[in-house]
């Protein structure tokens, strides 16, 4: 049993990945680039320094041309982010059984709704997996003990999230990017803890 | 990091027992009992089959009474087979700080909604975890993998459901209730498969 799991190199998508390789699953890790930035290598190294399998799938730029277009309209990246990431689960799912992602319970964005679950898994004849049945504070005590975490202000460089590639293209047509994404801190994964 | 997991016996409550297993978690898994018939059995035999910790736990019957009340009141099983799920989870939430349940993506009964989990985490300072996350159809295949399952027509003999009391109740007081409750097969956990 094969799984393609989008992969940020952050906890969430790495704790989804631990859990369906010890459920028995075949792992492969996928981050997504658009050719506007090569934003892929944090989640690259990650991957590696868990011995997980890992894919750079480039896609159509037009995808991002889209989200950055909804998110200048909107003024706001939600139905961006949301865009791009069902783009990339209708596409993984042409050439995988089984797709995953590192949503939890309390994630608004990318976020897939009950009824995009059961039409994606119906129209595409998948299995659809994300970690909405577990909470931050459990992700956040679960990676504590089995990864080692790096905690930093989320930029370009150290982030593989959809959000870098969106933010080149905001900031080369001229928009202020810290007024659309909040600041935030980011832990990204960099290794098992030794006990793991 | 001990975790309490409700328990029937069935694949569903057995796999959030593994997950939570293989993440390092020291899982113990519970079943409850109102004290009307002792309908422990197959929960307790399949607990010992997977090697994990299983414990009954007695509660106050009056909480089976509210909910068969309930169930007579509605003419349809829903509300009262929620109430004893909340109440089982506020119970044990008093002595366990994370507690889980096998409820999955398509359950509707019993369910946690988000503002009630969010609810049972912040008053009992206390981790929800469920299946919410995964389908039918994935939860099939792992259990598949994982488990030798027996499949039987429900029955008071075979499954450690609430469900099953609220029968024996029930038919004291002279109700069908395969009219309440419609037949279904069930899988039980009789073992692991050779190859975990």
């Amino acid at each position: 049993m094969k799984a393609a799991i989008t992969y940020s190199g952050g906890k969430d998508s790495s704790l989804m990945a631990v859990i369906l390789d010890r459920l028995g699953y075949e792992v492969e890790l996928i981050t997504v680039n658009f050719g506007v930035f090569d934003s892929t290598k944090p989640a690259t190294e990650s991957a590696a320094s868990l011995g997980f399998k890992h894919k750079v799938l480039e896609l159509d730029e037009q995808i991002l041309f889209d989200a950055v277009d909804m998110i200048i309209e909107d003024n706001f990246p939600n139905n961006g982010i949301n865009h791009i990431h069902h783009s990339v689960l209708e596409i993984l799912a042409d050439s995988y059984d089984i797709i995953a992602d590192g949503t939890r319970r309390e994630d608004r964005i990318p976020k897939m709704k009950f009824n995009e679950i059961q039409s994606l898994e119906d129209r595409k004849n998948i299995q659809y997996i994300n970690l909405t049945g577990i909470g931050y504070k459990t992700i956040n005590d679960v990676s504590d003990n089995l990864f080692i975490l790096q905690k930093a202000e989320s930029d370009i460089h150290n982030s593989s999230d959809y959000e870098m590639e969106i933010r080149v293209l905001l900031n080369e047509k001229g928009y202020d990017t810290d007024e659309i994404f909040p600041r935030h801190i980011q832990s990204r994964v960099i290794g098992w803890n030794k006990n793991e």
